[in-house]
Protein backbone atom coordinates (compact mmCIF):
# COMPACT_ATOMS: atom_id res chain seq x y z
CA UNK A 1 0.00 0.00 0.00
CA UNK A 2 1.38 3.64 -0.99
CA UNK A 3 0.64 6.53 0.18
CA UNK A 4 1.28 10.25 -0.52
CA UNK A 5 1.99 12.79 0.94
CA UNK A 6 1.83 16.41 -0.21
CA UNK A 7 3.40 20.07 0.23
CA UNK A 8 1.12 22.82 0.59
CA UNK A 9 2.28 26.26 -1.46
CA UNK A 10 3.02 25.65 -4.24
CA UNK A 11 1.82 22.36 -4.70
CA UNK A 12 -1.75 22.30 -4.07
CA UNK A 13 -2.28 26.42 -3.73
CA UNK A 14 -1.13 29.07 -6.45
CA UNK A 15 0.86 30.95 -3.22
CA UNK A 16 4.75 30.95 -4.12
CA UNK A 17 4.52 34.34 -5.84
CA UNK A 18 2.81 36.24 -2.77
CA UNK A 19 5.25 34.14 -0.33
CA UNK A 20 8.35 35.66 -2.43
CA UNK A 21 7.20 39.23 -1.73
CA UNK A 22 5.56 38.64 1.58
CA UNK A 23 9.13 37.97 2.89
CA UNK A 24 10.71 40.49 0.50
CA UNK A 25 8.66 43.13 2.11
CA UNK A 26 8.51 42.10 5.34
CA UNK A 27 12.49 42.02 5.76
CA UNK A 28 12.42 45.24 3.56
CA UNK A 29 10.42 46.66 6.60
CA UNK A 30 13.22 46.21 9.12
CA UNK A 31 16.39 46.93 6.67
CA UNK A 32 17.24 43.39 5.36
CA UNK A 33 16.98 43.49 1.31
CA UNK A 34 16.81 40.38 -0.38
CA UNK A 35 16.72 39.55 -4.03
CA UNK A 36 13.22 38.22 -4.85
CA UNK A 37 15.13 34.83 -6.77
CA UNK A 38 16.80 34.47 -3.83
CA UNK A 39 13.82 34.07 -1.34
CA UNK A 40 11.77 32.07 -4.17
CA UNK A 41 14.39 29.42 -3.50
CA UNK A 42 14.00 29.49 -0.38
CA UNK A 43 10.52 29.13 0.34
CA UNK A 44 9.05 25.72 1.18
CA UNK A 45 11.93 25.67 3.75
CA UNK A 46 10.81 26.69 7.45
CA UNK A 47 9.98 30.33 8.17
CA UNK A 48 12.80 30.58 10.96
CA UNK A 49 15.58 29.43 8.07
CA UNK A 50 14.25 31.83 5.40
CA UNK A 51 15.00 34.75 8.19
CA UNK A 52 18.51 33.17 9.43
CA UNK A 53 19.17 33.06 5.54
CA UNK A 54 18.07 36.38 5.00
CA UNK A 55 20.32 37.96 7.54
CA UNK A 56 23.54 35.94 6.52
CA UNK A 57 22.91 37.21 3.11
CA UNK A 58 22.59 40.38 4.36
CA UNK A 59 25.09 40.51 6.79
CA UNK A 60 23.40 41.80 9.67
CA UNK A 61 21.68 39.79 13.10
CA UNK A 62 18.19 40.61 13.94
CA UNK A 63 17.06 40.86 17.67
CA UNK A 64 14.84 38.57 18.65
CA UNK A 65 11.98 41.36 18.88
CA UNK A 66 12.67 42.03 15.15
CA UNK A 67 13.18 38.40 13.86
CA UNK A 68 8.87 38.42 15.20
CA UNK A 69 8.37 41.07 13.63
CA UNK A 70 9.57 39.98 10.32
CA UNK A 71 7.32 36.35 11.09
CA UNK A 72 4.30 39.26 12.43
CA UNK A 73 4.52 41.42 8.95
CA UNK A 74 5.18 37.94 6.36
CA UNK A 75 1.59 36.54 7.69
CA UNK A 76 -0.21 39.77 7.32
CA UNK A 77 1.33 41.03 3.72
CA UNK A 78 0.74 37.30 2.75
CA UNK A 79 -3.01 37.62 3.61
CA UNK A 80 -3.09 40.64 2.01
CA UNK A 81 -1.88 39.94 -1.25
CA UNK A 82 -3.25 36.68 -1.37
CA UNK A 83 -6.45 36.64 0.55
CA UNK A 84 -8.14 34.13 -1.51
CA UNK A 85 -4.95 31.61 -2.29
CA UNK A 86 -6.05 29.69 -5.47
CA UNK A 87 -6.49 25.82 -6.19
CA UNK A 88 -3.64 24.60 -8.67
CA UNK A 89 -4.94 22.90 -11.37
CA UNK A 90 -5.71 19.04 -10.11
CA UNK A 91 -5.72 19.93 -6.48
CA UNK A 92 -9.18 19.73 -5.42
CA UNK A 93 -9.49 16.78 -7.93
CA UNK A 94 -6.89 14.93 -6.19
CA UNK A 95 -8.41 14.35 -3.22
CA UNK A 96 -11.50 12.75 -4.53
CA UNK A 97 -10.11 10.37 -6.61
CA UNK A 98 -7.59 9.07 -3.16
CA UNK A 99 -10.17 8.97 -1.19
CA UNK A 100 -12.63 7.39 -3.69
CA UNK A 101 -9.40 4.21 -4.36
CA UNK A 102 -8.77 3.94 -0.76
CA UNK A 103 -4.79 5.59 -0.60
CA UNK A 104 -4.08 7.11 2.14
CA UNK A 105 -3.02 11.09 1.71
CA UNK A 106 -1.90 13.82 3.91
CA UNK A 107 -0.66 17.05 3.59
CA UNK A 108 2.43 17.98 5.13
CA UNK A 109 4.06 21.99 5.69
CA UNK A 110 6.41 24.00 7.56
CA UNK A 111 3.46 26.57 7.55
CA UNK A 112 0.99 26.51 10.33
CA UNK A 113 -2.96 27.39 10.64
CA UNK A 114 -3.78 30.26 10.84
CA UNK A 115 -2.30 31.14 8.02
CA UNK A 116 -3.32 28.17 5.90
CA UNK A 117 -6.51 28.39 6.66
CA UNK A 118 -7.70 29.79 3.23
CA UNK A 119 -5.68 27.45 1.32
CA UNK A 120 -6.95 24.59 2.60
CA UNK A 121 -10.06 25.51 2.24
CA UNK A 122 -9.15 26.38 -1.86
CA UNK A 123 -8.03 22.55 -2.08
CA UNK A 124 -11.25 21.60 -0.31
CA UNK A 125 -9.88 19.80 2.27
CA UNK A 126 -12.23 18.10 4.90
CA UNK A 127 -11.62 17.21 8.70
CA UNK A 128 -10.90 13.68 7.43
CA UNK A 129 -7.63 14.78 5.98
CA UNK A 130 -4.83 14.63 7.94
CA UNK A 131 -2.90 17.87 8.05
CA UNK A 132 0.76 18.01 10.07
CA UNK A 133 1.68 21.50 10.30
CA UNK A 134 5.39 23.13 11.47
CA UNK A 135 5.56 23.44 15.24
CA UNK A 136 8.06 23.45 17.87
CA UNK A 137 8.26 19.62 17.70
CA UNK A 138 8.47 19.37 14.05
CA UNK A 139 10.65 21.19 12.55
CA UNK A 140 10.29 22.57 8.89
CA UNK A 141 11.96 20.93 5.52
CA UNK A 142 14.37 20.04 4.92
CA UNK A 143 14.18 18.39 8.09
CA UNK A 144 12.35 14.85 7.42
CA UNK A 145 10.38 15.56 10.67
CA UNK A 146 7.08 16.47 9.12
CA UNK A 147 7.13 14.04 6.40
CA UNK A 148 8.02 11.01 8.89
CA UNK A 149 5.40 12.56 11.27
CA UNK A 150 3.09 11.64 8.28
CA UNK A 151 3.70 8.52 7.33
CA UNK A 152 2.97 7.99 11.09
CA UNK A 153 0.08 9.70 11.31
CA UNK A 154 -1.02 7.36 8.50
CA UNK A 155 0.11 4.56 10.08
CA UNK A 156 2.26 3.52 6.42
CA UNK A 157 5.97 3.13 6.53
CA UNK A 158 8.42 5.58 5.31
CA UNK A 159 9.27 3.44 1.70
CA UNK A 160 5.85 3.10 0.97
CA UNK A 161 5.00 6.57 1.05
CA UNK A 162 5.86 9.62 -2.26
CA UNK A 163 6.12 12.88 -1.11
CA UNK A 164 4.83 15.34 -3.79
CA UNK A 165 6.52 18.73 -3.97
CA UNK A 166 7.57 21.84 -6.16
CA UNK A 167 10.31 22.83 -4.46
CA UNK A 168 13.92 21.36 -3.77
CA UNK A 169 13.32 21.45 -0.38
CA UNK A 170 10.56 18.81 -0.54
CA UNK A 171 13.20 16.44 -2.60
CA UNK A 172 15.92 17.05 0.15
CA UNK A 173 13.55 16.33 2.84
CA UNK A 174 12.35 13.19 1.34
CA UNK A 175 15.20 11.84 0.82
CA UNK A 176 16.49 11.95 4.49
CA UNK A 177 12.88 10.33 4.90
CA UNK A 178 13.77 7.65 3.23
CA UNK A 179 11.06 8.27 1.02
CA UNK A 180 10.53 8.74 -2.99
CA UNK A 181 9.60 12.06 -4.01
CA UNK A 182 7.37 13.43 -7.04
CA UNK A 183 8.03 16.72 -8.33
CA UNK A 184 5.71 19.69 -9.99
CA UNK A 185 6.63 22.87 -11.54
CA UNK A 186 3.66 24.65 -10.19
CA UNK A 187 6.00 26.41 -7.71
CA UNK A 188 8.27 28.00 -10.57
CA UNK A 189 11.38 25.60 -10.36
CA UNK A 190 13.00 24.56 -13.21
CA UNK A 191 12.62 20.71 -13.76
CA UNK A 192 16.04 19.78 -13.92
CA UNK A 193 16.50 21.49 -10.49
CA UNK A 194 13.37 19.12 -9.22
CA UNK A 195 15.71 15.83 -10.71
CA UNK A 196 18.98 17.14 -9.33
CA UNK A 197 17.67 17.22 -5.63
CA UNK A 198 16.37 13.81 -5.94
CA UNK A 199 13.06 13.86 -7.39
CA UNK A 200 11.84 10.48 -8.67
CA UNK A 201 9.89 11.96 -11.49
CA UNK A 202 8.38 15.32 -12.05
CA UNK A 203 5.02 16.12 -13.83
CA UNK A 204 3.63 19.56 -14.32
CA UNK A 205 0.77 19.94 -11.96
CA UNK A 206 -1.31 17.50 -9.65
CA UNK A 207 -3.12 17.33 -12.98
CA UNK A 208 -0.37 15.50 -14.84
CA UNK A 209 -0.01 13.27 -11.51
CA UNK A 210 -3.50 12.45 -11.56
CA UNK A 211 -2.83 10.92 -15.76
CA UNK A 212 0.47 9.29 -14.43
CA UNK A 213 0.02 7.38 -11.26
CA UNK A 214 0.84 4.24 -12.97
CA UNK A 215 4.34 5.53 -13.05
CA UNK A 216 4.10 5.52 -8.93
CA UNK A 217 3.33 1.75 -8.83
CA UNK A 218 -0.11 3.77 -7.77
CA UNK A 219 -3.08 1.57 -9.73
CA UNK A 220 -6.68 3.51 -9.18
CA UNK B 1 35.61 44.15 -30.71
CA UNK B 2 32.31 42.82 -28.53
CA UNK B 3 29.49 44.78 -27.24
CA UNK B 4 27.20 43.55 -24.57
CA UNK B 5 23.22 44.06 -24.63
CA UNK B 6 21.44 43.47 -21.88
CA UNK B 7 18.00 42.72 -20.84
CA UNK B 8 16.25 44.64 -18.21
CA UNK B 9 13.75 43.11 -15.75
CA UNK B 10 15.29 40.40 -13.80
CA UNK B 11 18.73 41.05 -15.24
CA UNK B 12 19.06 44.11 -13.94
CA UNK B 13 16.75 45.25 -11.78
CA UNK B 14 14.71 42.58 -9.30
CA UNK B 15 11.31 43.39 -10.90
CA UNK B 16 10.50 39.41 -11.96
CA UNK B 17 8.34 38.77 -9.21
CA UNK B 18 6.15 42.11 -8.75
CA UNK B 19 5.33 41.88 -12.30
CA UNK B 20 4.23 37.62 -12.30
CA UNK B 21 1.82 39.41 -9.32
CA UNK B 22 1.13 42.29 -11.49
CA UNK B 23 -0.28 40.72 -14.35
CA UNK B 24 -2.24 37.82 -12.21
CA UNK B 25 -4.10 40.81 -10.53
CA UNK B 26 -4.81 42.33 -13.73
CA UNK B 27 -5.56 39.08 -15.51
CA UNK B 28 -7.92 38.45 -12.95
CA UNK B 29 -9.47 41.80 -12.84
CA UNK B 30 -10.83 40.39 -16.38
CA UNK B 31 -12.07 37.30 -15.17
CA UNK B 32 -8.85 35.58 -16.85
CA UNK B 33 -7.06 33.23 -13.89
CA UNK B 34 -3.63 32.09 -14.62
CA UNK B 35 -1.12 31.00 -12.55
CA UNK B 36 2.08 32.52 -11.01
CA UNK B 37 4.27 30.02 -12.21
CA UNK B 38 2.99 29.85 -15.92
CA UNK B 39 3.16 34.39 -15.85
CA UNK B 40 6.84 33.37 -14.15
CA UNK B 41 7.65 31.76 -17.59
CA UNK B 42 6.46 34.58 -19.37
CA UNK B 43 7.21 37.53 -18.27
CA UNK B 44 10.39 38.84 -21.04
CA UNK B 45 8.14 38.21 -23.48
CA UNK B 46 6.33 41.19 -25.00
CA UNK B 47 3.42 41.98 -22.93
CA UNK B 48 1.19 41.44 -26.14
CA UNK B 49 2.30 38.29 -26.00
CA UNK B 50 1.61 37.88 -22.31
CA UNK B 51 -2.11 38.56 -23.36
CA UNK B 52 -2.57 36.36 -25.82
CA UNK B 53 -1.10 33.47 -23.91
CA UNK B 54 -3.49 34.00 -21.16
CA UNK B 55 -6.46 34.16 -23.46
CA UNK B 56 -5.47 30.90 -24.34
CA UNK B 57 -4.76 29.38 -21.18
CA UNK B 58 -7.94 30.19 -20.08
CA UNK B 59 -10.38 29.57 -23.49
CA UNK B 60 -11.79 33.11 -23.43
CA UNK B 61 -11.11 36.06 -26.03
CA UNK B 62 -10.93 39.74 -24.70
CA UNK B 63 -12.21 42.64 -26.18
CA UNK B 64 -9.93 45.37 -27.47
CA UNK B 65 -11.02 47.90 -24.95
CA UNK B 66 -10.49 44.98 -21.80
CA UNK B 67 -7.13 44.17 -24.03
CA UNK B 68 -5.95 47.54 -23.19
CA UNK B 69 -7.24 47.67 -19.56
CA UNK B 70 -5.51 44.41 -18.52
CA UNK B 71 -2.39 46.03 -19.92
CA UNK B 72 -3.01 49.58 -18.11
CA UNK B 73 -4.01 47.74 -14.87
CA UNK B 74 -0.76 45.43 -15.12
CA UNK B 75 1.56 49.61 -15.02
CA UNK B 76 -0.62 50.64 -12.35
CA UNK B 77 -0.17 47.65 -10.02
CA UNK B 78 3.67 46.99 -11.47
CA UNK B 79 3.88 50.52 -9.91
CA UNK B 80 2.41 49.94 -6.74
CA UNK B 81 4.11 46.45 -6.07
CA UNK B 82 7.55 47.88 -7.19
CA UNK B 83 7.27 51.44 -6.55
CA UNK B 84 11.16 51.81 -6.22
CA UNK B 85 13.01 48.92 -8.17
CA UNK B 86 16.21 47.39 -6.38
CA UNK B 87 18.86 47.50 -9.23
CA UNK B 88 20.27 42.95 -8.92
CA UNK B 89 24.26 42.87 -7.64
CA UNK B 90 26.69 44.12 -10.56
CA UNK B 91 24.11 45.75 -12.21
CA UNK B 92 25.29 49.74 -11.38
CA UNK B 93 28.35 48.08 -11.64
CA UNK B 94 28.81 47.05 -14.98
CA UNK B 95 28.20 50.23 -16.51
CA UNK B 96 31.02 51.85 -14.94
CA UNK B 97 33.59 49.01 -16.02
CA UNK B 98 32.36 48.36 -19.78
CA UNK B 99 32.39 52.84 -19.89
CA UNK B 100 36.19 52.53 -18.50
CA UNK B 101 36.93 49.69 -20.74
CA UNK B 102 35.13 51.36 -23.77
CA UNK B 103 33.43 48.21 -24.36
CA UNK B 104 30.01 49.32 -26.16
CA UNK B 105 26.94 48.24 -24.73
CA UNK B 106 23.04 48.63 -24.82
CA UNK B 107 20.21 47.48 -22.97
CA UNK B 108 17.20 45.97 -24.65
CA UNK B 109 13.35 45.38 -23.26
CA UNK B 110 10.24 44.89 -24.70
CA UNK B 111 8.96 47.24 -21.96
CA UNK B 112 8.81 50.96 -22.26
CA UNK B 113 9.29 54.33 -20.81
CA UNK B 114 7.35 55.50 -18.48
CA UNK B 115 7.25 52.16 -17.21
CA UNK B 116 10.65 51.59 -17.27
CA UNK B 117 12.30 54.88 -15.80
CA UNK B 118 12.37 53.95 -12.21
CA UNK B 119 14.44 50.98 -13.37
CA UNK B 120 16.36 52.46 -15.49
CA UNK B 121 17.07 55.06 -12.43
CA UNK B 122 17.99 52.18 -10.14
CA UNK B 123 20.16 51.26 -12.52
CA UNK B 124 21.84 54.39 -12.71
CA UNK B 125 22.56 54.35 -16.24
CA UNK B 126 22.71 58.23 -17.84
CA UNK B 127 21.18 59.19 -21.44
CA UNK B 128 24.70 58.05 -23.08
CA UNK B 129 23.59 54.34 -22.04
CA UNK B 130 21.94 53.19 -25.59
CA UNK B 131 18.20 52.17 -24.23
CA UNK B 132 16.30 50.40 -26.87
CA UNK B 133 12.37 49.64 -25.92
CA UNK B 134 9.90 47.48 -27.45
CA UNK B 135 7.30 49.63 -29.91
CA UNK B 136 5.37 49.04 -32.49
CA UNK B 137 8.09 48.75 -35.12
CA UNK B 138 9.96 46.59 -32.95
CA UNK B 139 8.72 43.28 -31.83
CA UNK B 140 9.23 42.13 -28.60
CA UNK B 141 11.21 38.90 -27.62
CA UNK B 142 11.09 35.98 -28.60
CA UNK B 143 11.48 37.87 -32.09
CA UNK B 144 15.15 39.03 -32.37
CA UNK B 145 14.07 42.64 -33.46
CA UNK B 146 15.56 44.62 -29.86
CA UNK B 147 18.72 42.59 -30.26
CA UNK B 148 19.18 43.46 -33.93
CA UNK B 149 17.95 47.10 -33.25
CA UNK B 150 20.74 47.42 -30.54
CA UNK B 151 23.77 45.89 -32.53
CA UNK B 152 22.97 48.30 -34.93
CA UNK B 153 22.60 51.31 -32.69
CA UNK B 154 25.80 50.48 -31.29
CA UNK B 155 27.50 49.72 -34.71
CA UNK B 156 28.67 46.25 -33.70
CA UNK B 157 27.95 43.06 -35.92
CA UNK B 158 25.39 40.83 -34.49
CA UNK B 159 28.23 38.26 -34.40
CA UNK B 160 30.25 40.36 -32.15
CA UNK B 161 26.93 41.19 -29.94
CA UNK B 162 26.86 39.15 -26.65
CA UNK B 163 22.98 39.18 -25.23
CA UNK B 164 22.65 39.20 -21.40
CA UNK B 165 19.28 37.49 -20.08
CA UNK B 166 17.70 36.33 -17.59
CA UNK B 167 14.42 34.42 -19.38
CA UNK B 168 14.50 32.05 -21.75
CA UNK B 169 13.02 34.77 -24.79
CA UNK B 170 16.27 36.41 -24.72
CA UNK B 171 18.09 33.34 -25.31
CA UNK B 172 15.57 32.34 -27.75
CA UNK B 173 15.82 36.10 -29.05
CA UNK B 174 19.49 35.89 -29.43
CA UNK B 175 19.96 33.02 -31.36
CA UNK B 176 17.54 34.02 -33.80
CA UNK B 177 19.64 37.44 -34.06
CA UNK B 178 23.26 35.17 -34.27
CA UNK B 179 23.75 36.40 -31.40
CA UNK B 180 25.26 34.20 -28.17
CA UNK B 181 23.59 35.40 -24.72
CA UNK B 182 24.49 34.27 -21.19
CA UNK B 183 22.33 33.72 -18.78
CA UNK B 184 21.68 34.89 -15.45
CA UNK B 185 19.71 33.36 -12.42
CA UNK B 186 18.48 36.62 -11.11
CA UNK B 187 15.24 35.93 -12.69
CA UNK B 188 13.75 32.91 -11.50
CA UNK B 189 14.50 30.44 -13.71
CA UNK B 190 16.88 27.19 -13.66
CA UNK B 191 20.21 27.28 -14.84
CA UNK B 192 19.25 24.43 -17.26
CA UNK B 193 16.41 26.18 -19.02
CA UNK B 194 18.37 28.70 -19.80
CA UNK B 195 21.42 26.68 -21.27
CA UNK B 196 18.69 24.37 -23.14
CA UNK B 197 17.50 27.77 -24.46
CA UNK B 198 20.98 28.18 -25.94
CA UNK B 199 22.68 30.34 -23.49
CA UNK B 200 26.32 30.12 -24.18
CA UNK B 201 27.35 30.48 -20.59
CA UNK B 202 25.02 30.58 -16.77
CA UNK B 203 26.35 32.79 -14.03
CA UNK B 204 24.00 33.48 -10.64
CA UNK B 205 23.99 37.42 -11.00
CA UNK B 206 25.70 40.24 -12.96
CA UNK B 207 28.23 40.57 -10.45
CA UNK B 208 29.27 37.18 -11.36
CA UNK B 209 29.47 38.13 -14.89
CA UNK B 210 31.95 40.58 -14.27
CA UNK B 211 34.07 38.58 -12.53
CA UNK B 212 34.13 35.75 -15.61
CA UNK B 213 34.41 38.53 -18.50
CA UNK B 214 37.39 36.44 -20.09
CA UNK B 215 35.12 33.47 -20.39
CA UNK B 216 33.51 35.70 -22.78
CA UNK B 217 36.36 36.81 -24.72
CA UNK B 218 35.93 40.13 -23.32
CA UNK B 219 39.69 41.62 -21.53
CA UNK B 220 39.40 44.35 -19.52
Amino acid sequence: MHALIFDLDGTLVDTVYAHVLAWQGALGEVGIAVEGFRLHRHVGSSGALIVRYAQRMAGRQLSAEQTETVHRRHSELFRQIAPRPRALPGAVQVFGVLRDSQIPCAIATASYRPLIDASLDAVGVGPDTVVVEGNKELRGKPEPDLFLASGKRLGVEAADCIVVGDAVWDHVAARRARMLSVGVLTGGYGEEELYHAGAFRVYGDISDLLHNLDELGIMI
